[in-house]
């Protein structure tokens, strides 16, 4: 179903953190009202939107308001029911669509999509019990990474068991739920493409960045860090394949390990990323409003990079340093408005820009 | 009296425009929370605030209740009323200080501060009756504009006459309020500046733009446009001499006429401005993000100017072509969500950029 969008008509956004927030501030930009679909009347996205529908992702009642309100419903998070989603776009255009959140949830569902596409992914081996555990790690014999099927986010979900190392208890440890095994990558640096599809299958993507995470929890992103042109356009292309693939419309955020020369996909994110809000920054038009775009029916914009740029996320307690931080010369400074700076929290990030090292300059409009 | 603003302080905002809209904006990136005070619960800043109170801008009630949700109150345009902010400043911090509302609103006490600190503006006398037109338009013996004293805006308020033509019924058409008369300034064209103070007295100024205006009403910005180095040197240093001379906190905008290279103010607006909204394209911090900074106590941002750009209202329903504008390369866009596109309503506005003439990049931070 596409929906070319009529000025001031409504985006649903399900889903009121961050990530809603300034899915929202980007819509309101270009004249689109907007509803926030949360369990929370004062999540972070509320200040951005025009109306909150306070309800569970999977409210029926809730979602059907959302969609009777909304010329057209996205998603800022991977985790939404994939069942109540199916149910809203017999009604509303729904972009991304549904099969890409249906495959991102799952990871061995993910794994198998990629593959079957011939993108390369780590080894891995569904588990379904302790015995397939064993399994599988005498048959990698080395590092894995063991991890829920779904509803992993920043880290969570997941734990490391080294090469015949005991490892008994561990499966039951996340849950006893359904968990994939991955061979653990040897990879030199982790990176990101944000890509894009748009309603007439228009393909962008921005240039990679260099992610590094800390306990699960993405640092920063660093463009172009140490990616190599020919790895960067590798990568881009492997994007575009999934966006093709998977009769794509929005943003998505597609991870890579990197090795040497050689590119596996962790994971996708079929949403916004946060290892994309460097754009803001450093190009014209932020992920955010190329989601919109997209979603809306409207052109893609530019992803043309003007500046080298460092994105640094504000976890937790680091956000009480953020204010002096707007000293800072060639700072952009994004707090998120979320009260209580819990551990592990999201609160805000900033971007630092350079003059771009190779010397590439915007071109003539 | 000063107020550095904490991580998630609040700001009241008076008027619900489009300015106060991008104010609400910004001050949500920078992880403030925000309430406008405006007549119109539906008025288009809401889509961007955590809150409207609904009231007269003198209703002492609906002022009250901004002040006592605030930790510091700014207003987004110059007409509104002195008195009850002045009652509101005794009890809440009020950027820019009510001082600069006050000399702003009247076009002869305007006057009268610029030329008593040695700011050239066209000649002027006050006009309270026919008579004293007459008078002036003999004495002036040139083509003059009259204007109202107060609540001008968008060229509203205001008469050309020619020399030597009759004016009989002209100072009655416009209200027979206080009025000024103004020499007409033979200007090859008009430029701005929009600059900043910060409550620790730093002052900031970006690049001049060229203004074009069309019946009245602002049609477009080019920075740098026609204006060369000097010139613009010599504006930025007439704004810092307003700011300091006003111990001003905020973004003001200052319009002058350009005449070879003498500069006259025409007339200063004490808020953010609609010829700097090309900051937001071409620079990382935006006027709007400067004058939140100012007011929140924080340090001004970098007036760094990255590209040259071209800014152009839409106006009415130019704004119905405006989605379509998004297919052009190297275009920002901005609609303030407004309904109804009436003549000569502000429904938005565009920001073309192009590389910087002058070969100059941003520096190293």
């Amino acid at each position: 179903m596409h929906e070319k969008l009529t000025l001031g008509a409504t985006i649903g956004i399900v889903g009121g953190g961050q990530l809603g927030r300034m899915l929202a501030f980007a819509a309101a930009r270009l004249g689109f009202r907007t509803i926030i679909l949360d369990p929370d009347a004062a999540c972070c996205a509320a200040q951005a939107a025009n109306a909150v529908i306070v309800g569970a992702y999977d409210d029926v009642d809730a979602l059907k308001q959302l969609a009777a309100g909304s010329a057209v419903v996205t998603y800022e998070f991977e985790n939404v029911p994939v069942g109540p989603m199916r149910a809203l776009a017999g009604t509303v255009p729904v972009f991304p669509p549904v099969n890409a959140l249906e495959i991102a949830q799952d990871r061995v569902v993910e794994k198998a999509f990629l593959n079957g596409i011939g993108v390369p992914t780590a080894e891995w081996r569904a588990i379904d019990d302790t015995q397939e555990l064993d399994h599988a790690m005498q048959e990698f014999d080395t590092d894995c990474i063991l991890k829920t099927r779904r509803f992993g986010y920043d880290g969570k979900g997941q734990a490391s068991i080294r090469r015949k190392s005991p490892h008994g208890e561990l499966y039951e440890s996340l849950g006893g739920v359904p968990a994939i095994l991955e061979r653990k990558v040897p990879f030199d640096f982790e990176l990101s493409v944000i890509a894009a599809r748009g309603q007439d299958g228009t393909i962008t993507a921005y240039d990679p960045a260099e992610n590094v995470h800390s306990m699960g929890i993405l640092k920063s992103s660093t463009v172009p860090g140490r990616i190599t042109p020919e790895t960067a356009e590798a990568a881009k292309a492997i994007a575009a394949t999934i966006l093709e693939r998977l009769g794509y419309v929005g943003v998505i955020g597609v991870e890579f390990f990197v090795t040497g020369e050689a590119l596996v996909v962790n994971e996708i994110a079929p949403r916004v990323h946060n290892s994309g809000h460097w754009t803001e920054g450093a190009c014209l038009i932020s992920q955010f409003e190329q989601h919109i775009r997209a979603i809306a029916g409207l052109p893609l914009g530019t992803t043309e990079r003007h500046f080298d740029a460092v994105m640094e996320n504000l976890v937790g307690s680091e956000v009480n340093a953020a204010l002096a931080l707007a000293a800072e010369p060639n700072v952009l400074l994004h707090l998120y408005g979320k009260g209580e700076a819990r551990p592990g929290r999201k609160m805000g990030h900033l971007t630092r820009i350079h003059p771009r090292d190779d010397g590439n300059r915007v071109k003539e409009g």
